[in-house]
């Protein structure tokens, strides 16, 4: 193929989002619609991206990674417009220069290179990216002559009878020749009533010029859908979400109900793990294989061994090793390593702490800013005091310990290798090895009291 | 437009829908069926409205606003014969009669509206609101002459072939003339099979008087859907939940699967707030700008203020204000205000107690009747020991205090500003200003009891 | 009708499943496909059953019961190698023999029924179970003559233009003359390019015979969907969380979305129960009357009686009684047994332990290995501490006894009737009748302590 660049329109604000943001920003399945245009472009071997930013220019600039031109459209005066401003981009380009909407998340990297094959085959100067609607009322139609070539693109208010009933509409994507755009972007005019400079013309431009116009109608209809409102938002999240599932499933993770399964496009997961309805994988997050991840559970940018079994938690940037029980209602929060064998059970809390192999937390219990040895046992309500109202500090219990219930380990603190702690204690020196520390009243009966009362 | 009048037919007991509850009560979106038809009235411009009751007469007539006259309809005999309990209600009124039925709670204030305007416009004596189905079967099929006025109305095993092939159904609701009616309702007779009254035979009764009959068609067919089953029932609250959320996504609120979004029609959400899925909103929940409301959260009756974030919450009867956190896995129960800036964390219960701006408690923590001052810590595993096993009792945590983990404070109790207090204590006494209290047994170490066992 | 045989194919590995599991043994609603189609044939009558099993033959075995006879094909040579190695199953036998698949667990027993009559009435050899499909593209199609008998399956490779447009598919199953069949089966060749033995080329070879092929087919195309990945897994599993929640609706159980209410096939559930979003009911869960069982609940064979509510809570192998509030985020893990008119609040679990009516745990409690007598009340933190790093204990807490907030009770320990615990003891010695019982240290305030510092 040509080397080809592409530019991408994202200036506009979407009032109908009614949303202080602008409208690309928005996300789809965890990542800005933006972005997915940006990597689609990327995906079909274009890397030379400019994006036109207009309102909130600066807020979309950085977004973007750094190597991603921006444009800037101080006014949006239509299309033409758009294009006109990104001239310096492509100057002096030889080649294609895909134009994509950046409002259209949906859009396939096979699409774009269908579109290019189309186009340099075929010898056109412009190919336009276009769809077949059954109910097209609304859209640009395309009107061709017999030979199939593209004469010009009609706008539903000036089309005439005829015209509305061709089902081929405009996405407002195209492939041009670079060079010849040049030329025909001279001779784009206002001449309409929002005195706008419409990319449209460019066809009837271009055929004046002696060049030939075509289209390239891609199978899949989602591929063109653009994002005008939350509603739309919602609809392309739906598909997106049914493409990332499908993928899965089709590298073999089970899913009981992938219509309520929320996945990350970021995230993998490995074969024959199962994922239950309402799970959602945010960021990041790599599963790997025969894992259970119960409903309703919610992992953000976690790394997950394999046949592990997670049941209604919420685990955010830790790793979980293999064959570790997690919950239900545990919540492992930043910076927590769980090893292999380990049980974080129900009404468990885990921050910034480690847990070797084997250790167990079954539950009620808060490990904060904690190191837990190899197979020790932490009793239900076992608290790690980690603050006092100033700073924090971290707590060590050692290898082989055993942390009765109800217990407090005032940090900084040291439960050493094999000690014993008596429920109910607060723990506020280091306790040695294969020790038994005790800090609690003794029991005193008031026999018969409530009778004599 | 002429001067109106509603009854609504709700006498039914709903025998497939397997149920000691009558029909006309079961719920969708929160809201029982009935009180949908009712308010669609009432949007509708009509607010005297008749409903006619049967089946558990008194129970539905308590549900009704108390300016909602009932009609007591004591057998059952046909829908003719629901209207003829009704004459007192419309005796003597000049104007439009609507008769709707109480079963079918997706009627649109716009489409009575429309009914009305054809029935006037055209002069009918009576208007039968009717849909297109493709698959008519089973519906009364609407009989039209040339001049495509209702000549009658044929039920599915009345029907010729020809008639069969009618696709214009019967929704059951109408506009009348209501002096027209009261003369026409003098003629309606029990002979057919079941010896009911049929308000269908009115339209060839009116025919014979001289009067001509019409339909409005609406383009909606879920307006008419009537609710027979649970299945159905299910099946309107799948439509109503997506009137709702598309209306709350026009206005700017972000759904991430709006399909499992449920929201009362009574709550209000703002916009830019990003609702997950299976968030309910029941009872009149009103949520601010710019929130996150995580997945699973249940809030009932809660008020939420700006910026927001409720993570896997149950928030019942409760307000919470600006910038603060909440969940996951937390549960605020009524009567409960939470301020700015604060933090309920995981495993935290507030029950019937007050946080002032900026106090946190992080996790595993019980605040039950208790009032808990500016900037306060309370430490994981803190108890508001309220209950003595008689009685309930206030706790009062001054601002600035610190309550050190698993500490019990034992109501009626005062922790005054500023105040500190060590983790595991029992605290019974009230604490001075800036004091510290400590209420634990000292630490013993048995060194080397677990060698020597 | 006559006696019929059924023999199932259940040799293959499924390669598109991307799966270490045989198709057949992975789950749909929270059984085996295979078992699926084990049980329309017991339930169509037929219970005189032989599966052919080859990829992991032993596990397919094992996961069957035992009146189920296995046949094992070494080799996977086409289906009608398959059935070749099942002769000795019928090799005697008079009557039909019904072959089913064992990866298409949406079959219905009246499907199969239907099949039989078909075959029975018309005097078929051979009468395959076939489906209508608008989009054929990729089945085998059935060719018929004028008198509608079948005459051959043509593949779609195999397939004329005229033929592909046959809409009528084959399904994989079929009803046969068990002794007309043998006599077929000895013609079949392997002269294909596969070199398999094909159980659709009997058409053609019994036509020879002189015998009459002939199709029923079924009304519901999904009887014969077949599972060979896991997105036609999913769609199998919401194919039957439709048939399971339609079933259970139609019997008056009210669900707010059954597209995302996930019940075993095994499951039952009462009258005006209420399922809320998210439920998930496993195993052979019963649920009774009038309950309301809260979004995102998860049950696992659990007895639920009447008037229960349950709110966002896992309930394992356990019962819960008449009137009794479950949750939110409590946990009952399996061996509990709650009684009536209990409370199991909010983060509390109850494992392998009895409360007897009227029992109280309201929050932040562990009963473990426990029993809990009538109208006790355990306090916020209660601990039941039932380990002791070797071995487990139990504890009794008797009727009317009242436990204190966070509580140790270190097992095994009785509290006597009516007696009454201070909060924040640690109890290691029984409790005596209507005594009270005290653990912890007095207060102390370091008046000032802090303005000091």
């Amino acid at each position: 193929m040509n080397k080809s660049k592409t530019i991408i329109l994202a200036a506009g604000q979407g009032t109908r989002m009614h949303s202080q943001k602008p409208k690309v920003l928005h996300q789809v399945c965890g990542k800005n619609i933006l972005d997915y245009v940006v990597e689609a472009s990327k995906e079909s071997g274009i890397n030379d991206i400019g994006v036109i930013v207009g309102y909130q220019a600066e807020t979309v600039k950085e977004s973007l990674p750094s190597e991603i031109e921006t444009i800037l459209q101080k006014e949006q005066l239509g299309t033409g417009h758009a294009v006109l401003q990104a001239l310096p981009f492509f100057d002096e380009f030889q080649g294609n220069l895909i134009v994509l909407v950046g409002d259209a998340p949906l859009i396939r990297p096979e699409t774009i290179k269908s579109l290019m094959l189309v186009h340099e085959t075929n010898g056109y100067s412009v190919t336009v990216l276009t769809a077949e609607f059954d109910e097209p009322t609304g859209y640009g139609r395309m009107i061709k002559n017999s030979a199939a070539e593209l004469i010009k693109i009609v706008e539903e208010k000036d089309a005439s009878p005829e015209e509305k009933k061709v089902k081929e509409i405009n996405s407002g994507m195209y492939c041009f020749d670079a060079q010849t755009l040049i030329f025909a972007l001279k001779e784009l005019q206002t001449d309409n009533v929002q005195g706008e400079y419409y990319l449209t013309d460019i066809i009837e431009i271009m055929r004046k010029m002696g060049k030939t116009a075509g289209t390239y109608t891609t199978p899949d209809y989602e591929d063109i859908q653009a994002i005008n409102s939350k509603s739309q938002l919602a609809e392309a999240e739906a598909v997106m979400r049914r493409r990332i599932n499908r993928k899965l499933m089709d590298s073999g993770v089970t899913m009981i109900d992938p219509a309520t399964t929320y996945i990350s496009s970021q995230s993998i997961v490995g074969q024959d793990t199962i994922l239950y309805p309402g799970v959602i994988l945010e960021g990041e997050t790599a599963i790997g294989r025969d894992c259970t991840i119960g409903a309703n559970s919610r992992l953000v940018n976690a790394k997950i061994g394999n046949s592990v079994s997670i049941q209604h938690a919420t685990i955010l940037d830790s790793d979980v090793d293999d064959d570790t029980n997690v919950g239900p209602y545990a919540y492992i929060r930043p910076g927590s390593h769980i090893g292999k064998h380990c049980k974080v059970g129900d009404f468990v809390e885990v921050k910034n702490s480690t847990m070797a192999d084997g250790a167990k937390a079954a539950h009620l219990t808060y490990i904060g800013d904690g190191d837990v040895g190899e197979n020790v046992n932490l009793g239900c309500g076992t608290v790690f005091v980690n603050y006092d109202g100033k700073k924090k500090y971290r707590t060590v219990v050692e290898k082989g310990a055993f942390v009765g219930c109800n217990t407090n380990l005032i940090a900084p603190v040291t439960v050493k290798e094999g000690a014993y702690i008596a429920a109910g204690s607060t723990i506020t020196d280091d306790v040695p090895e294969e020790s038994l520390a005790i800090a609690r009243a003794r029991q005193v009966n008031k026999v018969g009291y409530l009778k004599n009362k």
